[in-house]
């Protein structure tokens, strides 16, 4: 019955985005239009004339921070879109959505976010000035928005997914900003500011939007043999790239070169101890997808923070060593019982890959930045920590700041996610009913096709049914 | 009965490859392979002894031209092989052929383009020149006949198809020599000279291919749920890589920055846009994977010619917005009437996506041209307007060159459509019969497999057969 | 009955991953981490300290070799993950070891290269220094085991993997000092290193590893419709790539952009070539898709060492098509004759695509080598042949020392292939038995799904026995 891909309630008024969708959009792209109408400019880099008047005082066009950072947005921009959006096309019946939504809400996101990022730092003379370094900025943010995403994958419309969006953009702005400017903790790959922000603001709306008959959606709520092999594509994607994720806004030179190596050797050495906790948890030593998926990725969250110092590849190994094997053991242990103990249904598992090991990564920024010294970092320490070099501060309270940065980023995602759990609560953004969560038809044209969703147990039931004939009956014991 | 991957006509010899394709290949890539060997050379960044003098005379590596548009060749390279080649992807049984006809024709048009672009505007001293430079001119000319490609998808050969390139290549390096050294307008996206001269002469050639029986193939002129998420990976390799595809070729510096960065902002807004036109016009409030694989993309097209102009972020998002809308309309209410009464049979729908897009992304360059003052562009003028810069023309006049563009490449698709449509529509090129279009196991070895082929309607009847007995019966009540 | 994802052996204990693989991977990557701890450091180009000292005394940013060569990186990176993880997924339900064993060799053979080729080319006062060229160099050796990969495929537990890389990439880091640094050959894209060596190696250990009775699995030996999409997306990847990987290591400035230029124009000659052959040799002139993924890739292989050299496009294209008639011939005509005679399975026919080619490329390197000339060259001889450059020896000498390079690696291939394979028969390492090679179920959770799986032939049995009711009959005339 469930097993096609019909409409499973072709009149159900209330998910139906016919009007809500299309006025969401235009409102706020209209929105997004005026403001960038009046906010936004070319940055120096950007604009013919300034640029000009560079080249003419002695800077080569190849000083153009394009030439530094475009490569690595391009790399960023593949994770948000190909990355995210098909590591959750793993659900049999929702790529559409898993890849559509997050197409909408990324699109959505990056514009909202060089508004509200460059509220907080990017202003110049009242204007918001824009480029290379603020489009990635934009591409992070959106990150941290599809982390979300992913707790609340499959119970969400689109209309609920845009205004999260919208609260969460500006939540970040305002977190990255306390973090990074107020706090003056160094972020550069976003253990804290994406990654763990992302995740414990998605967790606590996934909790407010608990739905204590999830189940009756359970049919749904699993993989099959091929929606697993795209959710590897994006997978991979995010694994491959993460080393231009980290190093994406750091320092040039020597700190974009650092960071892209330590995230190399972090994810590697996750991947190995990822497969063995796989193995070695499972009940008969089979890997599971779910962890391949997912943990091996840990090693990138958690380098996030530390990247850009001197943490060393040995350092980087140990951190993404941990990482897959906390993140495993999240998956096995923790996540079955946040949703009976907690009552979050994280979708994804997004606190084993992107909460507990940015934690992680904040952790090992704090220790690493406290026993940064001049022998190791020697002029380059300007770069890395400018108020340690100058001596504003000394290492140790380096340290100290990148802890309350992690403080801060826990209190506001939790608090923000809060606010907009209860936000989206209302019933007026066509959420999906407990019954069809987790099924793109609610929101989609789907067309009638026995792909994905003729499970064996349909199958097997077709066939006892068939099989009551003599001839099925002798088919039958041929095929179990 | 059509549900299986059976070949449909296992004796059909016209359409048979056996000596047909291979001779094509084989001469034209022979007579490829000749003229490369007369007249093609290194230029003088990947001759060995030429590059090594300029590095005596003061010139850096990093200066070498390689380093300013590798990076962009190779998303130009993907958005040609990957992008295109798995935009095609979404019908449900011609997969091979999308992705595998992309290729061969891709490979082919990138050696001719390299010659015919080559004798119009890269020959030094009888030769000529080439670098990265022209292999990303090759990369866009092929564009250009992977678009018409997709207006004749599913209804020829290979070898029409490469017959068509051949041609088609031509055409678009004496379109492009007239619009950009003749006329001397301004087109580094290809808004003109690559998406409105593709869309153009593909729908002629696939109006004058017209197949008035083409309805015996309806039942595979769809997709299946795999196809369009395979399709999706089209859609987000062109959509991510669109900022480098503009500014490919750029001049270096705050050019190609500005162009990526008014496209990427362009096709965002697009893509709000195009969910809000897709549920909008949906009889139920539906998304529809037709408007968002294809329509989110007008935003690129459109920026095609005015990107690497001041164009301003907040302009490039209200072109997107437009050309979202435009495109989203066109494949609703505008492409039935096309096939109806105009007997144009679009496959992909490239009116909507490359033509009126295009044709709205030339009149955005002959526009912002028009404007263009030295307040506001300084000394980068030169890049941008050479001519306005140096005064030979003044700005509105480049607005009227970038309009006769546009005119001259309308009437040379239209006409070069024409012609080659009627040769391609000799009987010796293997065409499919109007029965097995769409089909790959007309060309293509298939292994036999359920997958992708066993529709709904065939499962039912199989259902309905079975369930005439008894106990079949009582399943069917539960599955309908 | 095979038809199903049911374990096929639920209590099959020597195939059981429970305590294997975790112990081989902890123990693998605690030895690495401790030995990157001992002897891995940055080098001048990833340390705080020193770059900053080398910008200090004129060196500028851009001039850090990450700008140079870490676009090209990431190109290698996509094809060692995607590429070569995704053109394995061929097999209808491989393809979680496919991508899956791919990504956990990868990641450890990755760290292991860094170590071993340190050993041999990258020491200083004792120390292992790394950056970005030493990231590009692990990721080849990768490469190498990943071929090897290929020619197993479907025969050997994860364990039996990693064990085999361990010994080959030591195998490999020898090979490549005493190719390179001893004789003193060129190979920048690693038609000998890489591509030969990998290909023999692996093809010598799956001779070791013959099973008599693998006919047993040759159900799941093959191919479906949508398994093959997939590889598609490993194929163009590796395919748009290649020209990155064959510049990624070579000199900077023109050799760079020689040897991309090279390498694209040699693949897209190889194309049609691969296509004409393709078409040829069918018995019915259809295409098929193992040479598609397969044979067109050839002219990657071929270019590989002398694509840095002056070979022009014109001599690359040569090359690209010879390479592809020899790679469709190999498939067609000599890999039976291999399995039949030699006992050789080659699952991927590496034979084709790395091994004969990569001799080619081989050959072709000598030859270009011993025919370089002054007048050619000019000063850019230094970079290219320095011991030519500086008259220690003449140009011909060069090409004997690359012939002389190309028998080394033979031997060591070939011996080394010997005695690991003789290691890897071993029976404590879990291969699973001839029943159920190819097949997913016995090393990872699979969802009991119909997909991949349910081969025509299976419900044809189906449906043969349901239509013995007379209902059936009659659908049954409507299906076949």
């Amino acid at each position: 019955m469930s097993c096609f891909f019909i409409h499973p309630h072709p009149h159900l008024s209330s998910t139906n985005m016919r009007l809500k969708l299309p006025i969401t959009c235009f409102i706020l792209e209209i929105i997004l239009i005026i403001l960038f109408g009046v906010l936004v400019q070319y940055n120096h880099e950007t604009d013919a004339k300034e640029w000009y008047n560079e080249t003419q005082s002695g800077h080569s066009n190849y000083e153009n921070d394009f030439y530094y950072r475009y490569p690595s947005f391009q790399d960023v921009h593949v994770m948000i879109f190909i990355g995210f959006g098909f590591l959750m096309t793993f659900l049999q019946r929702y790529g559409f959505s898993s890849v559509g939504f997050n197409f909408l809400i990324a699109a959505f996101s990056l514009q909202w976010a060089t508004l509200m990022q460059g509220f907080f730092h990017g202003m110049h003379g009242g204007k918001i000035h824009i480029g290379v370094e603020s489009m990635i900025n934009a591409d992070f943010c959106t990150g941290s928005v599809l982390i979300s995403f992913g707790a609340v994958l499959g119970k969400t419309s689109p209309v609920q997914l845009l205004i999260m969006a919208m609260f969460e953009v500006t939540l970040f702005a305002v977190n990255e900003f306390v973090v990074l400017s107020v706090v003056g903790a160094k972020d550069a790959g976003g253990s804290m500011t994406i990654h763990t922000f992302g995740a414990y603001f998605g967790l606590v709306v996934t909790r407010i939007l608990y739905r204590p008959n999830l189940d009756k959606s359970k049919d749904r709520n699993s993989s099959v043999y091929h929606s697993d092999l795209f959710a590897m594509i994006g997978t991979l994607y995010l694994w491959m790239f993460w080393p231009s994720f980290n190093s994406a806004v750091t320092a040039h030179g020597d700190a974009q070169h650092r960071t892209a190596m330590n995230t190399y050797y972090s994810l590697a050495a996750c991947t190995l101890s990822t497969y063995a906790m796989s193995a070695l948890t499972a009940h008969d030593g089979k890997l599971d997808m779910v962890h391949i998926q997912n943990a091996a990725l840990a090693g990138g969250v958690a380098a996030g923070t530390a990247g850009e110092m001197m943490l060393t590849p040995f350092g980087s190994m140990v951190v993404g060593f941990l990482a897959g094997i906390i993140s495993v053991l999240g998956f096995k242990y923790l996540s079955p019982i946040l949703e009976k103990k907690l009552k979050i249904q994280d979708t994804c598992g997004v606190h084993n890959l992107h909460g507990m090991p940015g934690i992680l990564g904040a952790i090992v920024g704090a220790v690493t930045a406290s026993v940064a010294t001049v022998e190791i970092y020697g002029g380059g320490m300007e770069a890395v920590f400018p108020d340690v070099a100058d001596g504003t501060i000394d290492a140790s309270f380096q340290g100290v700041r990148q802890a309350i940065a992690l403080a801060v980023t826990l209190g506001i995602a939790l608090l923000g996610g809060l606010i907009v759990g209860f936000i989206l609560k209302l019933p007026v953004f066509g959420a999906p009913p407990d019954t069809v969560c987790f099924e793109d038809s609610i929101y989609w044209e789907v067309s009638l096709t026995l792909l994905f969703c003729c499970s064996l147990s349909f199958l097997r039931r077709f066939i006892q049914t068939s099989t009551l004939t003599p001839e099925g009956r002798s088919h039958r014991q041929q095929v179990s």
